[in-house]
């Protein structure tokens, strides 16, 4: 595997030289929106994105012509705490079925126009449980980060973010406490199948092993309390900014897989919208942190990236708009 | 023009015989969610939509192969009381600009793949200032709403409804608070370019001109306080009914269009959704009222249909979703 990141260790994110939204552009798709057939603003957040990706693609009239989505999957010590009521082999089984085209987010992509592949990052080898040490080492760590970050394809003009991992709810809520603060059981919910005194069964482990890792900060919470493939997706955002592409980040996992990413510099999530808002509560919390407003919200809680997926089919239309519609001298419309 | 509505005035509206949700669709199609490789409910709204869609085209796998969308536009004689800066000839201009392609509506049908037929109302003959009395009288008001039901495809297997008209957010306010009550002034916003003082201004027109009325109830307010776009809107409602047809509903002025047949009968609208919270303030009262969430909050306000044709996206994931995933059984996932 060739190194995408120049990453020599995990303190050295913030030393990256990474390319910043170009206000130009955004301008002149600014500009361009004034021009169109419609009252100003009455596009709403469909004029923000594509000004948006006009920053972020460099260009007055940003394209999806190659929509990329990328499921990283994982497995996890901390499932021996007993968080989870699945088998850890649900996750190869879910690769399959990813591979095999029938799981939500291969429905989604095939309408939206995403070309989806799927990461399986050594399922065989789950990271270390972290309530007894550090999940992964830091080499581990930036074998993941560099995993995800090759999987990123150069011609990428949007890349879709989404995790499998059995027990990775529980891992996505130690990312949040760790990064975020506050009481342990307000960032565990639901995840797949818990009930109640499972869910209070999940705190405990979170704030136990985050408590464990006091001291940690940046990228280091990703190998204290992380997954692989949260450090695949973490790899991924920092390749797909060295490339101007833009990201559409999923829901509570995938978000707080970024967290470690905004602990150590929130600029380095510039870049990065959240597609859906999640029905696990800890979401609301993480996206007002980061002040990334979801584009949709409809209860959903699946993972998979099939919010974001969903959420491409409004980036569509914002481009659709912003590309498509005749300007009032075109159209000989007054009001212009 | 052939009478689609068996409406021979407009208090028999209660007295049509209407196709009710199918049931046992709607359960087999609850059932089918629950076996999909996905936890119970994790694709939230999407698999209330799937149900839907299945209730109301009574299969278990509902499809869209034939969404229609129908953008009415209609000029109005409220225009005189300067409720709008912005001339009459617009309404023509931007049908024109309909016809050729180059509106936020087209570009949103071209993506999500709608037919979209534009239907001019008599733009030379403005309806009456309903400050003066009634907008129409019930011939004209019948005529707009046979001209809607006209328009419906046979073979339409989604709805999609919008409006175009200079001076209609003024009426969309007066329909509002002639049928939910409340002050006027909760149901006035910005429209198309309206300031602070022309906001005031409309309220007062809509108080005055709706207290003219008082006595109205039902579709009578379609007469009192309409339009004919908004009595199109009315008539293809009840013709989608007619044929089982599921309607996605645009914002504002078209939510507001037909509050006459949900004070008629709330159960009139029951195959209806909301594609888009307003922008505008008054529709949120209005989806409450009604006890009708919108499927997206994008802060659009342009009207079209726009709203709605954007919403027309997630429709199609639901049922991608809903018809395209694997069962556990089928991919060999645990858990089911």
């Amino acid at each position: 595997m060739t190194d995408t990141l120049p990453l020599a260790s995990l303190d050295s994110v913030t030393a990256l030289s990474l390319p910043c939204f170009d206000d130009t552009a955004a301008e002149a798709a600014r500009a361009r929106q004034l021009d169109l057939t419609k009252p100003p603003g009455s596009l709403g957040r469909l004029e923000d994105l594509a000004v948006f990706l006009a920053g972020w693609q460099g260009r007055v009239r940003p394209a999806i012509d190659h929509a990329q989505a990328l499921v990283f999957a994982g497995n996890h010590g901390i499932c021996a705490q007993g968080v989870n009521p699945f088998p850890q082999a649900v996750t190869a089984q879910m690769v399959a079925n990813f591979e095999a085209g029938g799981a939500a987010i291969n429905q989604l992509c095939a309408l939206n126009g995403a070309a989806l592949s799927v990461v399986p990052l050594e399922l065989d080898r789950p990271t270390r449980d972290f309530t007894d040490g550090p999940a992964m080492d830091e080499a581990e760590t930036l074998a993941a980060m560099q995993a995800g970050a090759a999987a990123v394809a150069p011609e990428a003009d949007v890349l879709i973010l989404g995790e499998m991992g059995i027990g990775n709810s529980t891992v996505a809520a130690a990312l949040a406490h760790a990064v975020f603060g506050g009481e342990a059981r307000g960032w565990v919910g639901r995840g797949t199948g818990s009930d109640t005194p499972a869910i209070a069964h999940k705190a405990e482990v979170v704030a136990h092993g985050v408590a464990r890792h006091a001291g940690s900060s940046g990228l280091g919470w990703l190998s204290a309390v992380g997954g692989r493939e949260q450090a695949a997706i973490c790899g991924a955002v920092l390749a797909a900014r060295l490339r101007r592409i833009p990201v559409l980040l999923d829901g509570f996992i995938c978000t707080a897989s970024v967290a470690p990413l905004w602990a150590a510099d929130p600029a380095l999530l510039d870049h990065c919208l959240i597609g859906h808002a999640s029905a696990e509560p800890g979401h609301r919390g993480m996206t007002e942190a980061m002040d990334k407003r979801p584009i949709l919200d409809l209860g959903m809680a699946l993972g998979e990236g099939s919010g974001a997926a969903l959420a491409l089919g409004v980036l569509r239309g914002a481009l659709a708009c912003h590309n498509g519609m005749a300007t009032f001298a075109e159209a000989g419309v007054s009001g212009g």
